[in-house]
């Protein structure tokens, strides 16, 4: 009885895993960034890196806030790989720059203290809105690994590439 | 005054973390996972999952168990950033792959409980090593997002794509 | 039957973890602070600490920001234990001393807010990175238990005594 | 007279900080461990370990269940640092062998879920409960790296020798 019972819930468990019960385009809203996109994205960023001389951190989140995709250049610092990822979460969740954000949260601004919710949040330049060719916000990109100046001209780069590319679909 | 001083910590700053003070290769120890390799790893995890028609979370840490390159395919749980990452962490903390540790944490088993340790570990398959042609740690890949069968099958896959090359360059 | 399978598992489970499986220098990078190094380290700030009469939180971590030593004097702080780990850790989080960190992390300066991300990280000094003869960062020491300035001269005669050493050696 | 409050602050903290203001020995409670007793515990843990042939992280807390010092043995498991901490204040948290508490926490046992508890516990066997010559308890140690039965072992070596050489003095 135990036998079967076991084997009833492998079959189960295989059927809920093993073969996706749903056709992957009903998985996710349509328009959300693609880990195509993210590698785009992340390639552009690490290129203007390379351009700098400086050793990034990189990560991508979609329109969820959720991690899409990562890269740590060698020799990057170790703790960015949190700063990225929040510089990420933090531009989406608030739907704007980690620069606008951070301006807000300075001592004396309206958004003092903000960087103790939600699990820790990063409020300097480097987050940047990943926007599609209709302006849709479809994710974020966090940079971490140099000066604020410098996070911020990667972070740009990295966002800008899918949105560039989209106006010249246009013209 | 006050001026001065700020452009002069505003300066310091941007020495500090612009030009890097040290050569890239004394940031980090000869020999851990590099990102280009951490890349194939994730490639040769993603093309099997194709292969299987799975949709995956990949997770690549360095021999440090720092999180080195991250890959969410389109459609993937959500809820596997986390436990990809914990796979790949998990399988570096203890030098085994995560189905080996949980075969040891089962109830009745020694190491019943040790999931409830370091924030939280992964014991289910889907997590391996990484070695180099050496046979070294130099890091680990975490894999999540169908059956742990199927995990196991693509953590794998991506985690002998570096030994396997190299012996092929041995010979 | 249960009962072998039993007998089977826990003797998988001691074979994997009595007997290791790898030699043991390829369980981790070479180059990487050994413990005897770490514990030279931390007698080197000890030393210090009761030239100045002070009672101190001393921790060492490795190339991959991982605790490697520990020692906290009798009478020292307790509240200090955390610190000095994470003067450790944020020090080899950003290649840079936790008083250089600190300096760009204070309101209005690029880095404000800095404190926290990584789960809360040290920004005031202390925290001292450690390298190897070749100037390769192989770790960092954290020191925590009186003030910052008698802090900061701690963990560099910490840091310092194996470049010293070193040196010696050179010549 | 900003910078008179300045230097009064300064002065301050000076006092506070830099000259401890109580003695020594009114900064603990009379009889717990001293650094010195934590480093022989941790000596003969790891002459245990080296007789086994395995690699182990040992972590000593004090009676107030405060870190106080920690080993990581050269290879030995990442993992391994927050479970030996773990099993040091687990056993000291509860005033018995984490042996003795995991016993306990199986399915089905009363304290089934306890690991969920003090941000996590260790509840397999490596953590051993010091005691002084008149069995009062100051502190605990606790071992993880390898089998259970190898922690254990480990643990026992290192928590006896205070008692042990004690006893020896008694004699």
């Amino acid at each position: 009885m135990k036998k079967v019972l076991l084997s009833f819930m492998l079959m189960v468990t295989c059927c809920l895993f093993a073969s996706v019960a749903f056709a992957n385009d009903k998985l996710f809203l349509s328009g959300d960034i693609t880990l195509e996109e993210a590698n785009k994205v992340i390639d552009a960023a690490k290129a203007k890196a390379q351009e700098q001389g400086t050793l990034m951190n990189i990560a991508v989140v979609d329109a969820g806030g959720n991690l899409k995709a990562f890269a740590r250049m060698d020799g990057a610092f170790l703790g960015s790989i949190d700063i990225s990822v929040k510089k990420a979460k933090t531009a989406r969740y608030f739907n704007m720059s980690t620069t606008d954000l951070g301006a807000a949260a300075q001592p004396g601004q309206p958004l003092f203290g903000i960087e103790a919710t939600n699990d820790g949040l990063a409020i300097f330049g480097g987050g940047e809105l990943i926007l599609d060719t209709d302006g849709v916000i479809i994710g974020a990109v966090g940079v971490s690994g140099s000066s604020v100046e410098n996070d911020v001209a990667v972070s740009k780069a990295g966002a800008s590439v899918l949105s560039k590319r989209a106006s010249k679909k246009k013209n």
